[in-house]
C-alpha cells in the first residue's frame, strides 16, 4: 500500500478529470433492472461467456458427490484479493485516502508537519511533493496513521472513516464501490460450501471492521498487511498498542506466507487481479487436487477503469501471461460483467 | 514449548515411576459407561457441581433470545488453550516428545551431533545434560526439528509421528489423552453457535494435521507459535521452507497478541490451565459484554496429575489468585470430572 500511488498527476487533476466525465458512472442500477426474472441465475450480473461458465462448472463438479473432483466441504478454501479484485483500486488504492484524511485530521496536534516532508506536501495537496518522498515518504505516512493507538481506536477510526469517506472521482462511499459480481460470486461459493477468505496486501486492520458487512467474510477470514502490536496493562484495562514494525506484508511471495500462516490450508480456488497475486494462485493452482484460478482484467475505460501492464497500481503483467499459458480463467470486466458496481 | 521440561528427573526415571504406578491409568472407559442413559445431557463427563452450571448458564444466558446478554452467532468466538486444557501435559509438552522421537531419527544424516550439545545427552538419554544447555540448547532442537524442510515435509512428519507415537507413562496414543470433557465442552459451545478456536503456545505446524479429527477444530482456526517461512519455487512448483525464525510467540501475552492478529475480534469465553494462558483471559474479560474464563486445574493425581503453583510445566500461580479474585471458574479435575481421558 502506497499512498503515492498516482505520481503523474495531483489528486485535485484527477478530481477535476472525474468530474468532467472521463469517468463514466456505473450502470449499476439501470444493468440491475434487466435481471429480476433470473432469480434462479446465481451469477446474475455476469454475462453468459467463458468465464461465468468456467466458475460454473468448478463449482459443480467439486461439489457433485460422485465427481472425480469431488472436494470434501472443509477443504473448500477460497481466497480473494481485495484491491481491484473485490473493490476499486484507482487512482490509488483506497486505504491511501484513508492515510490522506487521516494527517489532514491529525495536523492540528503535529504543527511540525507543516515544514515536514512528506506531511508538508500533503498538506498542501502536492502529491508530486509526496511521490519525491519515496518509500520512506510513505512509510512515515503509515506509521503516523496506523500506529502508536490501541487496536480498537483504530477500529474506531477505521469504522467513522468508512462509513462517510466519498471517492473523489465517483462521489460514492469507498464501500459502495465493491464489484456485484463479485458479491454474487463470493455468495455463490458460500452457498456451495466454501468458505470465502480475503488475502490482500492492504492493512488488516483496515478491513476487518467492514467486510462482514460489506462481503459477508468475518474478520477471522480476512489475511491481510499487519504491524506488530505490544499488550499492555492501562490500569487494569489490557490493551494492544499498534507498533510501527511490519509484522506481516501480505503481497506477492507474502500471500502464499500469510496462508499457510494464518490459513494453514492450501486453498482450491484463487481470485486476483494483479502480479501481487501471482504467487497466490500459483500455490493454489499447485495443490494436489482441483483447483481453479481466476484475474479480474480491467478493460472497462467507460464504466470502471482500464489498466494492466503499465499501470502502477494492480499491474497485471506476468500474471497475465502465467494466465495465458496455464489456461486460468480472465475475467474481462468489459465483457463478463454486466454490472459493475454494487451501489 | 520447550524439551527440557522435566529438569529434576530424567525420561527415564519417569518411565520407571509410571510403570510402578505412580501414574494410574486413566478411567475413561469406565466412568464412560455410567451414562449411557444421559443422553440429553450434552456434558455427561462433568459432574453436576458449580464448574458445569457456570458453563451452562452462560450459555444459556448469551444463546436465549431477549436476554439482555444474548450475543449474536459472529461475536461467539470461544478459544481454548492446548497443553493442559485440551490435552494432557506431563511430564513434558507433547511436543517435547516430538522433538526427542525427531532427533533420535535425523541422527544417522547428522553424525556430528554423537559429540554436540545439546544433541550428544539427548542421544544418550541423559535428559539432564539436556536440560544443561538451557534454552540456548532448546532453540537449537526445535531448530533442528522443525525447520529447514518445507511445511509439507513438516506435516507428513508430524502426521506419522502423531498416528504412532505413545506416552511414556500410559502408553496411549498422545490424541487418547485429550480430555472427554473438554470434547464435549467444544462440542456443546459449536451446538450452540460458538466457533471454537485453539490458542496455544505450541507450534501451530505441530497442531493443524489433526486438530480437525481430534478436537473438530480445523487448521484455520488454530492460533499457536509458529516459525517464519520462505516462498521458494523448485522448478515450476511453490513450496514454504521453514526458517529458524520466530514469527509468533503465541504464550502469555503473545496469546491476545495472536487473537487480534489471527482471529481479530476479542472471544467472549477463554480456557486455559496456566500463567501461560493468564492475558488471554485478561483480554477476554475487558470485552464490553458478556464474557466466560475458566481455568482447568489439574487436581487430580489418581487420574491424571496434580500440579499447579510450583510446577515447571503448566504453573497456576498468579491465574489461580486472579481467578478467586474475579470469579472464574476453576475446574478440579478431581472434583467435577467424571472421566478425565477420551480413551
Amino acid at each position: 500500500m502506497t499512498p503515492t500511488g498516482e505520481p503523474q498527476s495531483s489528486r485535485r487533476e484527477f478530481i477535476r478529470l472525474a468530474g468532467a466525465g472521463a469517468i463514466a458512472l456505473p450502470l449499476a442500477s439501470l444493468a440491475g433492472c434487466a435481471h429480476l426474472g433470473a432469480a434462479a441465475d446465481p451469477l446474475p450480473s455476469w454475462n453468459d461467456t467463458g468465464a461465468k461458465k468456467s466458475i460454473v462448472a468448478f463449482v459443480q463438479r467439486t461439489t457433485t458427490a460422485g465427481s472425480p473432483d469431488f472436494v470434501p466441504v472443509p477443504e473448500r478454501i477460497a481466497v480473494f484479493d481485495n484491491d481491484g479484485t473485490l473493490w476499486a483500486e484507482q487512482p490509488m488504492y483506497f486505504q491511501g485516502f484513508f492515510v490522506l484524511d487521516r494527517v489532514k485530521a491529525l495536523a492540528p496536534q503535529h504543527p511540525q508537519w507543516k515544514t515536514k516532508e512528506p506531511f508538508a506536501s500533503l498538506l498542501k495537496g502536492d502529491m508530486k511533493g509526496v511521490a519525491a518522498a519515496g518509500e520512506k515518504g510513505a512509510v512515515e505516512l503509515l506509521a503516523a496513521t496506523h500506529t502508536g493507538m490501541t487496536t480498537e481506536e483504530f477500529t474506531r477510526t477505521v469504522s467513522d472513516w468508512i462509513a462517510t469517506a466519498r471517492h473523489p472521482g465517483t462521489g460514492k462511499l469507498y464501500t459502495e464501490m465493491v464489484y456485484q459480481p463479485m458479491l454474487e460470486l463470493l455468495a455463490y461459493l458460500r452457498a456451495n460450501g466454501f468458505k470465502t477468505f480475503i488475502v490482500s496486501g492492504g492493512g488488516i486492520d483496515f478491513m476487518r471492521p467492514w467486510t462482514e458487512r460489506v462481503y459477508g467474510i468475518p474478520p477471522e477470514q480476512v489475511v491481510g498487511s499487519s504491524v506488530k502490536t505490544r499488550f499492555e496493562m492501562r490500569g487494569n484495562t489490557p490493551v494492544l498498542v499498534k507498533l510501527p514494525e511490519i509484522d506481516l506484508n501480505d503481497d506477492k511471495e507474502g500471500k502464499p506466507i500469510g496462508i499457510h500462516s494464518r490459513i494453514g490450508r492450501r486453498p482450491i480456488a484463487a481470485f486476483g487481479n494483479s502480479d501481487g497475486d501471482l504467487a497466490m494462485l500459483q500455490w493454489t493452482a499447485a495443490g494436489a487436487g482441483p483447483h481453479f484460478c481466476l484475474y479480474v482484467h480491467h478493460t472497462d475505460a467507460q464504466r470502471e477503469w482500464a489498466y494492466d501492464r503499465a499501470s502502477h497500481i494492480g499491474r497485471l503483467d506476468k500474471g497475465l501471461d502465467e494466465a495465458k499459458a496455464r489456461g486460468w480463467t480472465v475475467v474481462s470486466m468489459r465483457d463478463d460483467w454486466k454490472t459493475i458496481f454494487a451501489h
